[in-house]
C-alpha cells in the first residue's frame, strides 16, 4: 500500500529529478521527506518527555520506573501507523501522540505531549529540520560550488575576454574576473545563509504563545521551554503566538532565494557565452550525447538552461513565503498546506546548485575565440560590425585625451569611432588620421609610463588585452578570499 | 529500484495529499504522472507514424508489411527502459525514439520520429494531456462543486443573514444570496475553462517552426501536421517556433488561477462565518474528530483554511507561467524544468476544488445565530455595539427620508444612529424620538405600499429580515441558471 | 497649492516618462489621472439622476422645474473642491455627493446619489474608464504596433536568417518568419483585449448587491440599474456584492499582461540580435546620440532593454490583481488602495507598446551579417565553431538518409558533424567523405525533385538559405491576415 | 511647462496620497523625487572632482586656479536644463555632464566625470539616496510606530482577552500580549533595516567594474574609489561589474517587505477585532466622519484596510527586485526602468507605516466587550455557541487531569465539552457532572497552589481571565525592551 512506482508521482522532484539528481535527493530525504517530518515530530515529543523528566516537580513523580531519559532509537514508529490513526482523529499530531503513548513505558505515557500544543511540536520540528538540512546538505553543496568558482576564477584570472554591457563590446576584462563576480556575490550569501540557519527558533509556549498550559505544570515555563529546545539544539522564539515568529525562517528562505538569483544570473551568462556566434565557453558534452532529436550538429547549453528554468519555477514562491507571514490573531491555519511546500523549495534549490557545480567543473574555455571576439574584426571577415577592430579601446583614447586637458574629448573620440565604422577602419587606423588627438594621447601615455617611445602608441591600440585594469588582481584576490 | 515508499517523497502532493485526496490523485495520474507523460509522448510518436502511413508518397513505401496503422495498445513501453536509454543520450526524446524503434516492426522503424523535432512530440503531448486532464478530471470536479453551490444557494435562498462590508453589519441579505455570488463567479469561469481547454494546440512544424524537415518529406507539410494532430484530437498552432505559441496554455492556466481565487474567496468567507462570535455556518465535524491537541473544546474550520492555504501555495506560480512566455529566438530551453511543474499546479487546484466540495456538502447553517446577528443586540446582552439593534435599517430610513424631499437625509439619520449608540437604544427607538423624520418616512412607506397603516412603520424597523431587496430572487435565479 | 513641479513627483510615470512619452501620457490623462477619476464619478452620479428622471414614479415628482436631463457639461466641479470637502467627511464619495448637491438645481438635489452606495459609483466609473482607455488609447497603440510588425514581416519575408534554438544555430528561417511569430501572438491578444474591454460591467445594486435601497424606490430595481448603466454605455454585473464581480476587469488585466509578455519576448529577441557578435538587426540611432558616457564607440539596444525593464516592473503586479479578487463577505475594503494602481499598470503597458513601436519603425536589417551568420564559418575566420560552415544542414541530411530507409540516420550524420568539427571541415566536405550516405541522400533528393542532377547535391549543402521550409509563406500569410 | 496640477498625475502616490500623507510625502521628496535623483547625481559628480583634486598626480595640474574643492551649494542646476540637454544626447548622465562642465570653473571642466562610467554615478547616487531616505525618513517612521506599540502593549498588558486560533476561542491572553507580538517582530526588523541601510555600497570601478579607465589616471584606482565614496559617506562594493553588486540593496528591500508583512498582519488583526460581532478594538472616528454614503450607522476600520491594501499593492514588487538581480555579463540595461520604481516602493511603505501609527495612536479598547467575548455566553443570550461559557478552560482541565496520571485526559475533557455544548451548559457545570475528573483536578489544583480550598475549584472555572500564563509578563518585558 505504501510503496508506489516513482513514475506514478506528480512532482518532477519526486520522479524525474529524484533520478537525475539521485545523490542530492537521497541526502535530502532524511530532512525533507514525509518520513523525516514525522520522525522529527517524534524527536520533539521525546525531547518534551525528557524535559519533563528533568523537572523536579513533574519528573520526580514519574521517574522511578524508568531510565533517565527516552531515546529516539528505542521508539519504532512507522509513518503508516500514524496515518492510520489520523483517519480517526483528523488531526495529525493527536494521531502521533496517541500512537506514541502506546510505545513508551506506560507509567510515563501521561507525560507525552503534556503541556504542549501541536504547534509546539510542529514549528519546533520544522526549525530542527530546516536547520539540519541547511547545515548538512544545502551549505555543503553551496560551498562546493563556491570552491569550484574560486578555482576557475583563479585559473582564468589572466585570460583576456571582452567585457560587455548591453550585450555590446565595452572594454576588456578577464575570464577570471567575470567569474569572480559570482565568487564574491555567492560567497557573501553563503555566510548569510549559515548565520540565518543558526538563528532558527522553536517554542513550547502553548496554544496562544502565553505559556498557559505549562504555567499549570511548572513554576518557570520558560525554563521548561529552554530544556525542551536544548534537547534539539535550538533556542526559543522571542515571542510566540501559537506559532514561532515567522521571520526567522522567512529570512533564511529570502536569502536562499537571493543566492538562487545569483546562480541564475551565472546560468544566463554561461548560456549566452555559449551562443554559436560567441562560443567563448562550453559545457562538457559526452561522446554519445545527443543535442537535438532532429539536428545532429547541435550542442546545447542545456544544463545552464535547466538551472535558469529551476529558478523560474521556484523564485516566485517567495510570494507564498511572504503571504505566510500573515496569520490572524494568535494564528489561523492558512499556512498549513502552503508551508509544507518549503520542502520542495529547498529541494529545487539544491538541485540547481548541484547542476551548476557540474557545469563549472566541466566548463571549457576557448582561448582562441576569446581573442577573436576581443579584437573585433572587419566587415569582410564577417566579424563584429559594431565592435570594429579595436573599438573597445575608444575609452582609454578618450580618457587620455581628457587628461591632456581637452574638455570635449568624449565627442572627439566618438567621431573617430563613427569614421572607423563608416570607412571600415580599425580604430587605431581611424585614430591615426586625427594627428592632434593622437599626439596628445601619445604624450599622455608616455607621461603615465604606459609606453616608453612615441611610436609604441598606435601599436598599443592594436592590443586590447593590455587594457584590462585590475581585472586579474581582483579575480585572484576574491578567489583566494572565498576559497576554503 | 522503481518502487519507493510514498513517505520517501518530497512533495506533499506525492505523500500526504496523495493519501488524503486519494480518489482525485488516482484520477489525475493517467494524465499528470511521469508515466502518463511518457505514454503521451509514445502516443504522439505513434500518431506521427500513422500520419506518415496515410501519406501516399511516404506511406506507400512502408505499408506492405504492415497493418494499416500502429496502435498504442500494441506497444509495451516501460518508463524505466526509456530512462535507462536516456543515461546514454542525455536527451529524453531521443531515448524514447531509440527504444520505440526497437518495438515497432523493423520495416517501419525509419518512420519513427521522421520529420519531427522533439518539441513536436513534447508540446503536442502536453496539449493532449492538459486537454485531457481538464476535460476528464478538472471540469467534472468543478461542475460538482458548482452544483453543490447551486443546491445550497437555492435551499437557503430565503434564509435571512446580515450583509457585511468591512466586516461591519451593512444591510440584510440572505444566505443563499451570499453563496449565489460564488455560483455566478465560478459558473462563468467553468465555461471559460471549458472553452480554453478545447483551444489547446499541437504542432509538427519542426525545429524552428518553419516546416523545414517535413518540407523534405511531403509536398504539403501543413497537411501532414493536420493528419498528425487529428490522430490526437488536436489542431495546429497558428504559428510555431520550436514551441507551440505559449498563450494557448497560458490562458487556460490564468483562468484556472482565476477560478482558484474565487474558491479561495469562498474559503475566506466560510472561515470567518465560523468564528466563535459569528457562528452562522459550520463545517461538518466527525464524532471522534479532534480540533486541537491541547484544547478539547476546539472545532476549527480547517478544511476552509486548507483551501485558502493551497491557494497561497499555488496562486503565485502564475509568475512562472508568465515568465515561461519568454523564450529567446526560436526557443531557449529555459522553460523546460519550470513547465513540468504545471502538473503540480493542476493537482493542487484539483485538491482544493475537491476539498471545498466536501465543505459545501457538509456545511451546517445555524438559523438561530443568523437571526441573532442580523437583529443586533444591546450592550448588556453582550451583543453588537456597532451594530446596535436594528442598525442595519438606517439605510432604508435615510432612503425614505430622502425620497420625501429631504436633501440632508443621510446626515439626519446618521445623527439618529449616534443617539441610539450613545443612549443604548434600538434604532427604532431612537428614530421614534425624531417625530418629523418618522412622519415623513411613514408617509413614504405607505405611498410605496410597504406598510398599510401608519402604526406599522415603527414595527417594520424591528424586523430587518423584511428588508432584503432582491436577495432571494437573485439567489434562486442564479442557482437555476448554473445548475445542470 | 494644486500645481507642483513634475520633478517633485515620486513615480517615474509622473516625472521622467511623462516627458519622454508625452503624447501617450497626455492621451491617458483623460482616463487615468485623478481628475479623470473624479470626472468619471461625476458622470456616473449624473447618469443616476438621469435614470431617476426617466422613472415615472420618482422622476415625475422632480421633473417640472427642470430640463429633461442633467448634462456633465453643465456641472463645473474642481477636484480641489471635493478634496476640501473630504477633509471633513473622510469619505470621498460622500464628499463628491455633498459638493454635487450644491451644483445641481435645488429641486433635484434629493435625487443625487439616491439609492446608490459609493461603490455603485466607483466600480461603475472604473469600468467606464477602463473600457474607455482600452478602446481609445491602448487598443490603438497595440494596433499601430501590430501593423508595423505586419509590414516588417511581409517586407522581410524572404530575407534568410539562421534559426536558433538554445542560442545555437538550428536550421534556416527568414527574418520575416521570426517577426511573424509576434504578428500571430500579438494579433490574437489584441482580439481578446478588445473583446474583454467590451465586457466590463457596472452596477447599481446597493450596499451588498441585493438591491435593498433601490427596492424602496422603484418596483424593478434591475430596470433602474439598466437605465443607469445605459447612460454610460455599460451593462450590469450578473451578480454583485458591494462590488462588481472582480473577474470582468481581472480577465482584461491578465490578457494585457499576456500581451505585455509577448512584447517583452520580442524585446529580448531584438536585444540579442543586436549583440556585437550577431549584429543582424539594429535599433535606430541618432547622429548626436551617446551610447555610453565613457565608451564613445557604444551603440546600445537601449529601447528594447527599456521595454524589457518595464515588463519586469509591471508583470508581477498580476499578483496584486489576483489578491484583489478576494474580498470578505459582501466586501472588505482591502482592495481600495491597491486597485488604484491599475492606472499605473495601464500606463506602464502603454509606454512599453509605444516604445516598441518606435523600435520596429526604425529597425535596421543587416543582410550581409545575416548571411555570414547563416553560413557559419571556419575556425581560422574567427567564425562559429559550433555552427561549422553548413552545419545547419545536418538536419536535411539526416532526414533524407532516414527516408532512404536508414534507421540510425541521425547517428550517422551526428558522427559526420563531429568529424567536420574535429577536422575543421565544412559540413558538405565531411559529408562527402561518407560516400554511401551521400549516395543515398543524393538519390533521395532527386526523387523528391530538390535537385535534378547528382552533382548538384553537394553544392546544395553549401547553400543553407535554400532550406527554409515554409518560412516565407507563413510570414506573408500571417502579415496579411493581421494587417488592417 | 514644468508645473502641472497634481490631479493630472497618474500614480496615486503623486496625487491622492501626496495630499492625504502630505508630511510624509514632503519628507520623502528630497530623497525620492526626480529632482532629488538629479541632485544626488550632481553631488556624486562633485565628489568625483573633489577626489581627483585630492590626488597628487591629477589634482596638482588643475588646482592652482581653484579653491580646494567644489561645493554642491555653489552649483545651481535645474532639472529642466538637463532634460533639455538629454533631448540631444539621449543619455541622461552624458547630458548632466555636459551641463555640469559649463557650470564649473573652466579649468577643471576636464576633471568632470573623468574616469567614471555613468553607473559609477548612478549606482552610487542610488546608494546615497537609499541610505539617506532609510535613515532620515523610513527608520524614524518605524521607530515612531514601534514606540506607539510599546506604549500600547505596556498599557494593556493586563487587560484580559480571549486568545484565538483558527478564529476560534482558544485560551485567554491579554490585549498587551497580543500587541507585544508586533513589538517583538517589528522591533527585530527595525534593527535589521538599520544595519542593512548602513551597508549600501557605491563604486568607481568603471564600465565593466575592472577599473580600466581609472588605471589610466592613477596608480591606485581603488584608492581613488575610496576617496570618491568617502565624500558621500559610502564604501565600495566588494566586486563590481558595471553595477554595484545588487544584493546590498536587495537585502534592504527584502527586509522592508518583511517589515511590511508584519504591519499588514497587524492590520488584519485590527480589522477583525473591529468586526461588529467582536468589537474589542476600535479605530478613532471623527464626529463628522461618514462611514458609508448610504448606510448612516457604519463605522469602518478603513485605515487598517488601507494598510492591508497598500501591502497588496507593494508586496508583490519583490518579484521585480529579485528579477533585477539578473543582469547579463557585465550588465544589461534591463533593470533601468524597473529599478526607478524602488522610489514608489519606499513611498508606499512609508505611507503604510504612518497610517498604522495613526491607527495605534487612536485605538480604542472596549473592556466590556473583551470580557463578554472571553467568558463566552449561552445560546439564549445570542452568544458564542462554539465557545460555550468557560469553554476556554477546557485546556487547564485536561492538563490538570493528565498531571494526575490520567493518560486519556484529553478525551475525557473533550467529551465533557461535547456534553456542555449539547445540553447548553457552562463548561464548569458540565465538569461538575464528572465527579471523578473534578476530584482529580481539584486535588491537583491544591497541590499546585492554584486554589487553597476544594470548593474554590469550580469557581475558578468560571473565571477564564485568571488563566493567562505569562501573557502580562511577556507583554511588559517586550514593551520595555523595545521602547527607546
Amino acid at each position: 500500500m505504501v510503496d508506489r512506482s516513482i513514475f506514478l508521482n506528480i512532482s518532477p522532484l519526486d520522479h524525474r529529478y529524484s533520478l537525475s539528481e539521485k545523490p542530492v535527493f537521497d541526502a535530502l530525504l532524511p530532512w525533507l521527506s514525509e518520513e523525516a517530518s514525522i520522525n522529527a515530530c517524534v524527536k520533539c515529543e521525546i525531547a518534551l518527555v525528557n524535559a519533563h523528566l528533568q523537572n523536579k516537580a513533574i519528573g520526580a513523580g514519574f521517574k522511578p520506573a524508568l531510565q533517565d531519559r527516552l531515546s529516539f532509537n528505542d521508539i519504532q514508529i512507522n509513518p503508516a501507523e500514524i496515518y492510520a490513526e489520523e483517519e480517526k482523529t483528523k488531526h495529525n499530531i493527536r494521531a502521533l501522540v496517541n500512537v506514541l503513548k502506546q510505545k513508551v513505558p506506560a507509567d510515563i505515557a501521561p507525560l507525552v505531549h503534556l503541556g504542549a500544543t501541536s504547534v509546539d511540536i510542529l514549528d519546533t520540528s520544522l526549525a530542527y529540520r530546516m536547520k539540519g538540512v541547511t547545515r548538512e546538505v544545502l551549505l555543503p553543496l553551496l560551498r562546493h560550488l563556491e570552491n569550484e568558482l574560486c578555482d576557475f576564477a583563479e585559473r582564468e584570472a589572466d585570460t583576456p575576454q571582452v567585457g560587455r554591457t548591453h550585450g555590446q563590446h565595452a572594454v576588456p576584462i578577464t575570464v577570471g574576473f567575470a567569474i569572480a563576480e559570482y565568487v564574491s556575490r555567492l560567497g557573501k550569501s553563503i555566510i548569510e545563509i549559515e548565520k540565518l540557519s543558526n538563528n532558527l527558533k522553536g517554542k513550547l509556549a502553548g496554544a496562544t504563545g502565553s505559556y498557559n498550559a505549562t504555567s499549570m505544570i511548572v513554576k518557570d515555563p520558560e525554563e521548561l521551554e529552554r530544556l525542551y529546545l536544548a534537547e534539539l539544539g535550538l533556542e526559543a522564539s522571542e515571542h510566540s503566538t501559537q506559532l514561532v515568529e515567522p521571520e526567522y525562517l522567512l529570512r533564511l528562505l529570502l536569502e536562499c532565494n537571493l543566492a538562487f538569483g545569483i546562480i541564475a544570473n551565472l546560468a544566463d551568462d554561461l548560456r549566452h557565452l555559449q551562443r554559436s556566434e560567441i562560443g567563448e565557453l562550453r559545457e562538457g558534452f559526452a561522446a554519445e550525447q545527443v543535442g537535438s532529436s532532429t539536428m545532429p550538429q547541435k550542442r546545447n547549453p542545456w544544463n545552464s538552461e535547466h538551472v535558469k528554468s529551476l529558478w523560474k519555477a521556484f523564485m516566485p514562491r517567495v510570494i507564498t513565503f511572504y503571504m505566510d507571514q500573515i496569520s490572524e490573531h494568535q494564528r489561523d491555519l492558512s499556512n498549513s498546506a502552503s508551508q509544507r511546500f518549503v520542502a520542495e523549495y529547498i529541494t529545487g534549490f539544491c538541485f540547481a546548485i548541484n547542476r551548476m557545480t557540474g557545469v563549472i567543473e566541466g566548463l571549457g574555455v576557448d582561448r582562441e575565440r576569446l581573442m577573436v571576439n576581443l579584437r573585433g574584426s572587419r566587415k569582410e571577415e564577417g566579424g563584429s560590425r559594431k565592435g570594429m577592430q579595436g573599438g573597445v579601446l575608444a575609452e582609454p583614447a578618450y580618457i587620455l585625451l581628457a587628461e591632456s586637458g581637452v574638455s570635449d574629448a568624449h565627442e572627439v573620440i566618438r567621431k573617430i569611432t563613427l569614421k572607423a565604422e563608416k570607412e571600415n577602419l580599425a580604430f587605431a587606423e581611424a585614430l591615426a588620421t586625427n594627428t592632434d588627438a593622437l599626439q596628445r594621447i601619445t604624450t599622455q601615455m608616455k607621461k603615465l609610463g604606459i609606453i616608453k617611445e612615441e611610436k609604441e602608441a598606435l601599436e598599443w591600440f592594436h592590443h586590447p588585452e593590455r587594457y584590462c585594469g585590475l581585472a586579474a588582481k581582483k579575480a585572484t584576490e576574491l578567489a583566494r578570499k572565498y576559497k576554503n
